[in-house]
């Protein structure tokens, strides 16, 4: 009897597992592979013990430990035995690979945004209108976040929190929305998320019941498209040209169809960048009050204006009851800080927490605070400043670049605010072939399709400026050009 | 002319607004609320700069920024005028109060969550087993965090990066997955999410269609049940006793329908502590494989163990095909740190991914890569020896003082690990009325409902040792028998 138990146990003095830890895993791993049958007895510990060169105290600690997982069975006076509720163990010692039903949900992947791909490590990208990450203010957030660490009150941060987010980057939220964008929110109705993505998915999953019709601009932020779809909605588009959505022809969408909501980007719509004139706001805004529909309002890049223009928020508007407003702190700071947030009527923001809470229960206290500490002290208004500033140096470069070495092979509108440009070819391109050839000299661009429903055609595509520095940019358009 | 434009004009120079934002203003709200009609000349920048007492660029500012928004018209020689083309203004100047219409989704609130009302300063709160924030790594956490954003390539953790979260997070996962739970998971087929509620939520919407059937335990985890429902199942329970969930009488459930996904929580059963005994365990892979169910084994404080056994993760059986594996960090580190994880088949994991996706993009990179780091320094591991020692000591605390102020009037089985011990009255209870009395007394307890389905009655209640030091738990258990 004891000699294959000898065997058996290969211990070795050397791993992360303890001995006892060992021990109980060969012991199991026999029973599950049919080795060692139920009811079947096992030595004595102080036998093994000798017999396999450890303490017997070791052994005893293994044998208890299995008893309590239910693997074996202690019988007062006749030792210890495999237990005998164990159902049959399988015949074979392969593993299974019979795998569950695979109808999920969610299969798809249309992956077409650019960020989902790593990056070559001396490319020079030009995203969808990015901020430059080595801009961002780490060693400010990085003190906030010490700071916040340091504090007598973190404890009660650690903990559960408010679903709608820190109660004080709320406040700032507020206050920068008064006073940047003329719109005064209830702090109450006032919910943080994981960036603006968030904020789209609860707003589509709360706004959408299947078959409702929602109206996006043609040509589009696809990733807001895509959660609309997701959550059920049949989708319409109406065009942009350059005064933002064409709201004349909304009114006859209006006319033939119940619309349940409205996605734009008033500010610097995406991706064409152009800034939605102050008519068209003021008819988006009657038309939702007549027809009764969800105003949508994306302002994702609010801070970076340029131009002389400023327009305030569609949902500063006095008539905006129907106007939901999504922005986001991540453009300001980094990408990989998820902190956006939406404001709304109450009772949406109502259900709008009762969805999130069961997706993620809450945001991170800490950075929230951290941030909102920025806010308060005046830290982010001054980044903001500062950035602006840089960002405004390369929207010029990158407009006497087009025109140098572009001339009048492409057109564009000098952008009045964001990161990014929308750049027209004048002839006739192929452009998977142009990418490729770019990318082997170095320079990847956005593939100009998936901004429009259906990935129809188009002669445009969206050159972001703000990642990258006054060479990087020099470069990358002299190579666009010489590829052209 | 000129007099009533004066009196429109209150400019002060003390206030956040720059001039040319308070002139600007002024004038959209004036066309806004219907005082200067559509085609109305405005007078010249100087004369009105003159009349109002600021430099003459200053209003030229505000025009042009006013004509970028789409407000005047500028005519060559003739000057400027309130924009053609806007339409109607509203009669009334009263704020609109009509609403969207409101039938969204996620109306209702149950708030079962203790966790969701704000704490009294002062009370003692028996929480359903959340881990002691004061104990939580807060300078090592700091430390790191701060060490990344020192770091060279700290820029690239910025931008946009994976969907699964940071590489090395995932790496340390799959390590102490291995070495404490027996599980052996592919590095690309583990992703991080926001806590556990948020994997949860991911595999309850990827495999549950409307209709499909779900068994969960009774008593269990109401947060989970609630996910399952939200994503459209029909719920079907199944009895936990002293050894686990009742295989025999799920194996009956699953000869009368087909049943999609099984939802347990065998380590540590939520709410009754019990392990999942062994025998039990084989049954449920078995059955799931027979039957072709997924398991979804939620591991949720696996970290706190201090009994002799310590069953291994379901998911490291070697035929657990169909078992779906989630756990969370933040037990161990602290709830406001929303750091879960799930793994399972890669087909599942894809999908779930790109739900991940349209809902926050990524997780918090720079927080992951701070943790991971944490984790290959052996930090967490420490941390983690510490801690478990001294919720070993509350727990044993617990057990005494339970014994010594109830004496017969509770039955309970000293927990074998987590944070919290499953406590049976041995009287009939009024528990709202206990509760309310309890409160005015300072001590805070769950209410004892929301563990079973429908909030049927029961005898029991889960107190949570884990957040509460020596002097309140035993002041709190002392409250508590005082007040029976």
């Amino acid at each position: 009897m004891l000699r294959p138990w000898k065997t058996l146990f290969n211990i070795s003095f050397h791993t992360d597992h303890t001995l006892v830890r060992q021990i109980s895993e060969v012991i199991r791993n026999e029973i599950i592979r049919g080795r060692l049958e139920s009811g079947a007895s096992l030595p004595g510990s102080r036998a093994l013990a000798q017999d396999i060169g450890v303490n017997r105290k070791t052994v005893v600690f293994a044998y208890e430990a299995l008893i309590a997982e239910g693997w074996l069975e202690s019988r007062h006076k006749s030792g210890t035995f495999i237990a005998k509720n164990l159902p049959l163990i399988a015949e074979t010692s392969k593993p299974v690979l019979k795998r569950i039903v695979s109808n999920f949900n969610y299969i798809q992947h249309d992956s077409f945004d650019l960020n989902d791909r790593p990056l070559d490590g001396n490319l020079i990208v030009f995203n969808e209108g990015g901020p430059d990450t080595r801009l961002a203010p780490l060693r400010e957030l990085s003190m906030a976040y010490k700071r916040v660490f340091q504090r007598q009150g973190k404890w009660r941060l650690l903990g559960y929190g408010s679903e709608k987010g820190d109660l004080k980057l709320r406040e700032m939220i507020a206050v920068m929305l008064a006073r940047d964008r003329g719109l005064h929110a209830d702090v109450a109705d006032i919910c943080i998320t994981r960036g603006s993505q968030m904020a789209i998915y609860l707003a589509a999953k709360v706004l959408v019941h299947p078959g409702d019709v929602v109206v996006v601009e043609n040509p589009g932020y696809y990733a807001a498209r895509k959660l609309f779809h997701e959550a059920g909605a049949v989708l319409k588009t109406v065009d942009v040209d350059k005064d933002g959505i064409n709201v004349d022809a909304l009114e006859e969408l209006c006319l033939q169809t119940k619309i349940k909501a409205v996605y734009v980007t008033p500010h610097h719509q995406f991706p064409t960048t152009v800034m939605m004139k102050a008519g068209r706001r003021i008819k988006l805004i009657e038309l939702s009050l007549k027809y009764h529909f969800a105003v949508i309002e994306d302002d994702y890049d609010h801070e970076y204006h340029f131009g002389a223009g400023n327009n305030l928020a569609l949902a500063s508007n006095y008539k905006a009851a129907n106007v939901i407003y999504i922005s986001s702190l991540s453009k300001l700071i980094a990408p990989a800080i998820r902190m956006g947030y939406i404001t709304g009527p109450a009772a949406f923001m109502k259900s709008l927490v009762n969805l999130r809470v069961q997706i993620d229960r809450q945001g991170d206290a800490i950075m929230e605070h951290a941030i909102a500490e920025l806010m308060e002290d005046g830290t982010m208004a001054r980044h903001a400043r500062k950035v602006v500033a840089v960002y405004k140096e390369r929207r010029d470069l990158m407009e006497a670049c087009l025109l140098q070495n572009f001339g009048d092979q492409v057109s564009f509108r000098k952008p009045e605010g964001g990161l990014a440009c929308w750049v027209k070819f004048n002839r006739e391109m192929n452009f998977p072939q142009y990418m490729e050839l770019l990318k082997l000299r170095g320079v990847q661009v956005v593939p100009p399709g998936s901004f429009y429903l259906n990935n129809q055609p188009s002669d445009y595509i969206r050159l972001g400026y703000g990642s990258l520095n006054k060479e990087e940019l020099t470069e990358g358009l002299k190579v666009m050009s010489c590829t052209l």
